[in-house]
């Protein structure tokens, strides 16, 4: 008989234990083996839970009980939770996590801990929710290198966006509706700002390429700013403004990843992906294009995502697969935002379009004007001193740039 | 050093063998250890390609190799390589196959097979080629129970649908153009007929519910009758009509599996899925909707797949999975096709509304009527006995129905 022991009994360590309860009698025939839930570490007291009796105050007695082989860690945040899963892989027992911030901050330490005593570090949870994600990066894609990978993985902002697109909301209101229904916190700053997006992209990136990739490497840039009036803009072009956290392997060897809001065109399936649902699409030799789609978040996808690790775990009964990435100095690896290169989507204060043409190239056929403004599509790629030079052109001819989005093909 | 053989050495066989050699250090990192191509079986001679002084003409060569501990079948058909999976897995030899066909029609008896002798039958290149399918409904999947999976798995009726629908083309002229690009076959039967489709929604169905699923108990229609009419009315309704193979669970217990054309509702990503590519959208209790996408067929695709499974062969150095389904009497476990129900599509010969809408209730909003015809969406779920009711009813009226699909929300 296996146990297994939860760490935080909120939404998501709820979702685990419920979860399991509902589907136990399949879950153990695709182990192959019985599976008891053994402890739920927390705070508080559940008296009226029907697993009220499994709660425990300490970690000690769940690394003291030797039949616990597998745990899973719900509690988010990097301490207590680090020491707790540091000290769980060191005690023989595989963990599976839904904590981003942990991962992308620590995860080289702790993939490191887990190879040093023959255990598993497991994140599938940590990334898109529900969506398999790293496991088919990790095990199917295996035999690929990798050139680029984006995705849409905070579901917050993307509901946020698609209220903006469909339903002509402005940010403001429309972030107050997603803190109504529950999908954006009191403090949306995480969201909103990009953070969210920025650990699931280190995670991707680091997964992708071998090495770890730290949040405050990458360049960041949030929705606050985004116009309703660009979103609509860009929909008559044909795109869709999102979030798109995204790396690309460049030519010098090094890596590339950013978080900001992009016009994505609309023959790209991650300009389909709507309300709170999260994707990511990555792009290898082999494979070519392919996508993942799925619930980034909520109760049940993500206990899901935390109990087939925890499932696998059980199956392999203790041998190790080689999920690993070293540490890294990401100066050496990492390249700076001055070379990230992309179409472009601009509005400008100016209805000249042969102004407009004298600046960018050829935009005339991609504009739409009314009175005061044009927006166009400029069909070359720019990087950001090409784009501060052309702002600078333009506002020598009494032409203002109002907003700006890198393309995504 | 392990080593693998590659059995037929084909479009798939050769994929996996460069693009091997081409990722070799990525992939023996990723693995661990080191690997080398061993042998590959097949009847001709490559003098001039660098793995020709590897071939070998007879599987025993394969089976007396002690270091061969991983096999690629990429024959195709059920014989022989059933009787070489078969063998090379009776010698303790992991095997990696892209063949839909005997996993589909021999799945469950070398899924024992591999079981009895504590080695791995993996089929991730199988089902949607290069779209990791196997593996996510497997692992990261495993603690949901599937209410329905449902695809586009056949990317050259995919690539005519499109080419109809997008271009313009009757069904005739789309083939050819498909076969001119060597996306269809001299002989498109198995294509267009659905059967390449069904092999692979058999694979899928016995994965999600644990019990062998046979291709001829599988209600299988191709796209041969569908109509460059009816393609178009849909696209302005909102539909795109595409080779939708299918599996439901049903309240009895029993599962429904179907292939056949079906009008598949714009917010539903799968109409979404163009060209040669292929989807699958999984429905569960936990993770809710999830789809896989990319390439379904193609030599690099396909081969990155069959090297996922040959990696994590390695990365598990024996270890097996506890990968398996039932041999089943598809009499008790299948429900008969009479049962499907679903909303409708329908074309009729009449452009009398008030007419249809006695027959199938309220369909005004939803009709287009040009002169001689009506076309109209039936938002009540209707099987195959109520259709042939309705057609009935409406030939008493002398009106006829034309042409008619079930439709997927």
């Amino acid at each position: 008989m296996e146990k297994f022991a939860v760490l935080g009994c909120g939404v998501v360590g709820s979702g685990v234990v419920e979860l399991f309860e509902k589907n136990k009698a399949l879950i153990e025939k695709r182990c192959g083996k019985s599976l008891e839930m053994g402890y739920i570490l927390d705070l508080r007291d559940f008296p009226d839970r029907p697993y009220g009796n499994k709660v425990v105050k300490s970690i000690d007695t769940i690394l003291a009980d030797k039949d616990v082989t597998v745990v899973a860690e719900c509690m988010g945040g990097v301490e207590p939770a680090f020491t707790f899963v540091k000290a769980c892989l060191e005690a023989g027992k595989s963990v599976s996590t839904s904590n981003k911030e942990l991962v992308a901050k620590k995860g080289d330490i702790l993939l490191q801990t887990a190879k040093d005593h023959n255990v598993n570090f497991f994140f599938e949870a940590s990334v898109g929710g529900a969506i398999p994600i790293i496991r088919p990066m990790h095990k199917c894609l295996a035999a690929n290198t990798f050139s680029a990978v984006a995705g849409i993985l905070n579901g917050t902002t993307n509901f946020i966006l698609n209220k903006m697109i469909c339903d002509s909301m402005d940010f403001e209101t429309a972030l107050k509706l997603a803190q109504e229904l529950g999908y954006a916190e009191k403090d949306p700053t995480a969201d909103v700002e990009g953070h969210d997006a920025c650990r699931k992209i280190c995670i991707l990136s680091s997964l992708a390429f071998g090495k770890h990739v730290y949040p405050e490497s990458v360049f960041t840039k949030g929705i606050r700013e985004v116009e309703l009036k660009d979103t609509k803009y860009c929909e008559q072009l044909g795109y869709a403004i999102k979030l798109i956290a995204q790396v690309k392997a460049l030519d010098n060897g090094k890596i590339l990843p950013t978080v900001m809001p992009m016009a994505v065109k609309n023959t790209n399936l991650l300009s389909q992906v709507n309300d709170v649902f999260n994707a990511v699409m990555t792009d290898t030799d082999g494979a070519d294009r392919s996508m993942f789609y799925g619930r980034g978040a909520g109760k049940f996808p993500t206990a899901s995502a935390v109990l087939g690790d925890m499932i696998e775990q059980v199956q392999l009964d203790g041998t190790i697969s080689a999920q690993t990435w070293e540490s890294a100095d990401n100066a050496d690896f990492i390249e700076d935002f001055a070379a990230f290169s992309a179409c472009r989507y601009f509005r400008t204060t100016s209805a000249d379009v042969a102004l407009l043409t004298e600046v960018f190239g050829d935009v005339a056929e991609r504009t739409i004007s009314d009175d005061e403004e044009t927006v166009c599509i400029v069909n070359v790629e720019m990087n950001a001193a090409q784009v501060d030079a052309a702002v600078k052109a333009l506002s020598q001819k009494g032409v203002q740039v109002l907003a700006q989005y890198p393309i995504l093909v």
